[in-house]
């Protein structure tokens, strides 16, 4: 059984190939993805035992978001099956000048619509030394806000640590919402994961280019706030849809660590942030220290944005050479 | 305006390419389409002017279906806009010993919850000579069936005749339910296009190879029961699902025509058998005679089933000379 | 009726995939487009009445150029069918220090061999407001000349603005010819777009990196010279077959206003002049002072380079967008 | 320098994928053939020494032509260069009751343009030993139906056996044109292949099944009427689009053979006419009795009809094994 | 761990889309695949424990060969890793009267290469019922024929259940070599699938249709021979590259059984003997008589045959209806 | 008969499609290609004699390696055929951070087992002026690397000049063995192309951004060491795996020449070496000054890196373009 456990839902994402406009796609690309899946496949990926919770149809969408899994040896069964529909998003990748869209058609999807007797935490947690989640479960619906914070409790009872990426998602949850729910499961948080509005913060910190002193004073405060062991945030520059500046800092309460900045030319960004979850959560895991543990997790996630699809293909090897400064992208014979 | 005026759902297809299993795929194709949207291309494709009533939502998708019917010339005015989502069906096209599948994701569409206000039906039906609408219709919400009365009823009040293709779908409702909108419907209805157990059939009439004599005799008491001026169905031999026979029978209370037999290797049978509701009504609208319109029907959704996609992309002029008889498939040069 | 007119060549666009050179093509995208019927397809997606006049062969080519202005709302009605073949070119789109190529095969084309005869001139302007023809559409044949010719002529009858985007090209005429016939067309002109050698100016203007400077000169000259109400131009910076520099310079007599620039990394590179004429006519269609004018024309000219295809199929909300400043392609969900 | 020496057109041949219509087609594959070219590739494949005489245009479609035919082996010396254009042809591939369509798109092609002064003649037969041709060749233009019969001379000349298989094409020339040219040229024909209207023969021989009585008569007055040495035919029953049954049948003043029947699940019937006088000129080239000859030919043409494109790609030992009676499709491993 | 255990070499297919000869290929579709991971994967879709054991290289084909499995749900966690290289086989896939053609490149595999000491069979088979090979396994090389009979007789040790599919290559052993080893293996053997000359029999039993009652005979000898608890074999009937007849005859010492006779419409004919061991294995795994057994099995490979790919994708509610006499083909919504 | 004789090993490269990992990979592009072998079509290309020499399977893989020679015009005559297996290669092409990888499957291959006897020496140089090689060619086996001797030896007796590109690999031979043999073959060599750690050159001067004024002292080294008429190397500037600087410098005992650096956004970078070697051929062997000569080579091999597959397909007309300085990339109609 995986000693970590990632909870949420997977969608099939719906991508025009080539750069197309949504207006002009005669096919659609598809990939099985989700924040916390993603996480849970870097890390299989990597090596750990991992484990993935949530509610899938009983139909071939559903089983092939299963497969994707297994495939990268994430372990599959405390998946809970049935309900209606799998969760849908359209992704038009941009270019340049031109923005990349994201279309939503998620409502009533199995999971959203998934109650507690759909898992059996007891199980779940039974050996589990780590619990993450994002903050587009708790977001989906009251359902799974309920069962977020079962999770989180079921975590903390059996000493586990647990991770949240807050994420917040305007169109799933207004930020009232958020800001009602968020702060107050951050009372079982050990490492908080790019801290957002939801937690109450400004929303001009967030836009433009990340200005990191800013983000130390912030970090600060959320540590005071919440006592988090952890904080750490994802530094993106957006200089247009196909290039970005991509760094990262994170903290323990007593150091600012930042690693080193990339110049990404963007394959395919979907999946950045969760990889960045993935990498740390791997570094900090495997007993890495804090500056180790976020040059892994921004290389990682680094790494992820030039591979297509939702999850992180990067493997150990990859990120380490990736980490220890190679970027000339020398043919590797 | 057009005088030919159709209402009902548009749908995104999506369809594994290359005879691919759902399992397998990696990407889809994409069609628009739906029953009535069919017979509004065919019809606007073979010249008649026609136009073609639904909800889409406000986003690409909805865009995309629009123009899609433009592209045809089909007269898009009245269709309004808004709603949640487009609704959507998965088709796994099928080869030999292995079917087809479908899995629909269409509930809470824009036109499965389109209400009467979106429609000003006086001003769609004010120089309407005819009106068609499928089965599917009513059943995709207690909405649509107030809709489809309200229509069927605006039509019979300017003197247009009405043609339904009735089209059961146990997916959509169950077979009480149909039973008991239908055949009250029916009291509007003209043209009765592929009775089926909706009119309260037994169902055995439709297993297996079709069976002219059970169908004329059907027929017959059909006409007394209803009082339809035509009646018509295609007569389908499913020897495999890449092999299929395909004829037509039509009556007009007084001579049974059957149309010639074809036998397709099928490249789409999806839309067969609207566009043969399409064919139909062309030729009874331009005035052909029964036995000339249903061999231009046959002929017409036999084309179809050669053609990718949802829509008949015959040409008037491919009917005719097939309907003229040439099968050896020369080429045209 | 359309209340803006544009009159040109519509041609194939055989372009080969992945950046592939015409040597290596086992298979050709193929595009719709032409000059003003860029611009009559920017206008209509943008809401305007838009009607484009031109002649295309009476088969399956004719019909899918029809069919894909129809698609985006362009009235087609003035469309002449016949002649014997609808205009080619083969474009191979370049990457880096490899530029693109354009081999022309349009000799003898519908259009370019049409007669006044084809064209009731009276009724397509009937309800003209405006009127835009590209240099192109003379420069065709001695026909098409006095077509263009004619058209202006009525155009201003009827009290229509009248715009020229010159777009001279050398395979087509020889300067002299284009000298002969453009300054003389000039009179006609209210809005004069990408002034060129064909009215007479220097070649070295349009070497190397666009001067503004020598351009302010340049346009003062020609107000002079033919008292234009508005002379704009385009400035395109290439620094690669990838990544060009892009702005835009527009004048009224009084004021000089220049756009943003913008750095592209460019998807298709072609219509990007045609989409700036669309833009142009947009702004000051719908009473946009000059500035925001050719910012409008510039951002929507900046997006239709990292679009596929001929047509810009940017929508009015993208461009206003972009108009308002937001470069960093941050995903919109 | 090649020994056996074949003149005509070659053109690009623009394939919509995957059965789409000419309506639905996002992109095109493209070959390049023509009936000639397709004989001497075949040859060229089968190890005889072949040249290829043509006019070509100095453009990377040119260059493609002529490589397309080094890349098999043919001797491409002789083919000059110039002219405007590459022809080209537009191919609808059809299914079941759908047909193949062609849209001819080659006037003013480089070759129909050629002048005697663009080919060697002397140099080119100087070691000829066989000349073939097709009627199509005459028919592009005045200009080579001189090329044409000045060829067949010198090829007398140098005491070459003479080829020609009729391939009448109402497209390009009327009946009577045809029927004022071909018997004249006949004069110089040793092996006459796929005689039809253009020698004077009634139309409706070729309607429907081929009539084996009715061929061998019409072989016996045709003999009779030019002194042929061998005749020969191909034999197609075309129930479908799809499916085609294949034969032949020959005559050297004696007897008739008539190769096996084939039944033919088509890929690409395109070439099939060609391929066949590659395999019978083969045949008679190395010494096959009359009956070897035609099965050869049979079975090659039987095969390219499964090949994708112009060209007959199947190996000499391909043909031999079918000719040896293997049509199972078992695995060959 | 799995209580079925299967062992063989798996390997990466390269083959042409779109039935492309080798020559044409400018891409090749890749499929993982090989005899025993076929049936291991058969068995895991319809919900047994299984588990697949060879040996593959530390590079990424390695890893997907592994991956491909692990989606199906076969255990991976006895592969061996190291070695030079994956096994690799060239398919080009046949139409009509065009054969498929397989050339290998398998050689020095790192399964060709592995030793004993790669494998713990004790651990293997400590919880196993039932073992599967293919006689491709030990004609690879001397090591593999060692490791089969050593996994053979430690299957027998622990009361398993042996099945072997013999499936002679001429291209690995000379058919000596093979009639020096299978026979002997077979002592460990209770299920004899598609016996053939490796055992001795006459090569003229497989040429042509197969003819039933000569396999009764045949089956009877090699029961009294060999002491089989149950033999069965395929009936192919080869009719061209394109459509096959498929039965199969299972005998267990008193009765035969023969199973319905499909008519295949070949989509991808690999895979479909191994397709039908692991319907078998299902069949008599799971408690069916064999006349059901059999049923399953043909039922199971025929599906196959029409997707693509090595693996079988057929559910098991997939197989059940086919099963059940649906091969109508019609639409199952 | 070709005048500039090359020798080495073809192989297949098989490549992901659209950026995709090794593991993401449902299809792979191929290319044949091989370090001589480009520089021979590069040759060919720009309209000189030349013949390549290698063995090569009797089977498809073989024949395509040779017709995508003929193709471009190189003389095959002399290739010799036979042996188990084609070497392949597996190319995952990066992007940006990721870099680019290669996986080697060419052990055994024809050309690696080919021997002596294999070719005959005299007559392949019998009109020889010139023979390049790579430092790939003697590292493949023992027997290539006597072969490599043997053609520097017969070339040398011919009177024609010897240039060799070292190119060390260390997949193929460890460096000791590379410096035990490439000082020695240096005595055959007029012109040293990218002389590397194979003679006995410090590996830290190929680290990093090359620097210049080092290379300079290197090849003042190598000239007194080796006697080189000429020695030249490309300059590599590896920003990212997507965009190189790219530069070279020649030296001729006297005079060092720095061709112009180049900006590259890599479409396809493997070649880029030998396309080098091609071009300063070309130049030398053509006459042009050396400053000319290397200008020559860096454009050209700058452009193939804008070019997908081995070959530089670039015309000579591309190339003298870009060595004229044009590197805006405007569109050329």
């Amino acid at each position: 059984m995986g000693e970590i456990v990632t909870m949420g839902e997977m969608m099939m994402r719906f991508m025009p190939p080539d750069y197309l406009k949504f207006e002009q796609a005669k096919s659609f690309e598809v990939y099985y993805g989700g924040d916390e899946s993603i996480v849970a496949s870097s890390l299989a990926r990597f090596g750990l035992p991992v484990s993935y919770v949530t509610k899938l149809p009983q139909n071939p969408f559903g089983e092939m978001a299963i497969s994707s899994l297994r495939m990268q040896g994430v372990d599959t069964s405390f998946i809970a099956r049935g309900g209606k529909r799998i969760g849908v998003n359209f992704y038009e990748k941009g270019i340049s000048v031109r923005p990349s869209k994201v279309i939503y058609d998620r409502e009533d999807s199995a999971f959203a619509t998934a109650v507690q007797e759909d898992f059996d935490f007891d199980a779940i947690f039974s050996d589990a030394k780590w619990f993450h989640v994002s903050g587009i479960t708790p977001a989906l619906s009251e359902s799974t806000c309920r069962l977020t914070e079962k999770a989180m409790k079921t975590a903390k009872s059996v000493g586990a640590t647990v991770s949240c990426d807050l994420n917040y998602r305007n169109k799933l949850w207004p930020v009232e919402k958020a800001r009602a729910v968020m702060p107050r499961l951050m009372e079982y948080v050990d490492v908080c994961i790019n801290p957002d509005i939801s937690l109450g913060l400004s929303a001009d910190l967030f836009r433009g280019e990340p200005d990191v002193e800013r983000y130390q004073e912030m970090f600060g405060q959320l540590k005071k706030q919440f006592g988090f062991q952890y904080i750490a945030a994802t530094l993106r520059s957006s200089r247009s849809a196909s290039d970005n500046g991509w760094s990262a800092l994170a903290y323990d309460g007593s150091r600012f660590c930042q690693a080193r900045r990339y110049e990404i030319h963007l394959l395919d960004r979907g999946g950045g942030g969760a990889s960045f979850s993935g990498g740390l959560i791997y570094g900090l895991y495997t007993g890495m220290a804090l500056e180790q543990a976020v040059e892994f997790a921004a290389a990682s996630s680094a790494l992820k944005q030039t591979i297509n699809g939702d999850f992180n293909l990067a493997s150990l090897e990859d990120v380490m050479q990736l980490c220890a400064g190679d970027t000339t992208g020398r043919v590797q014979r």
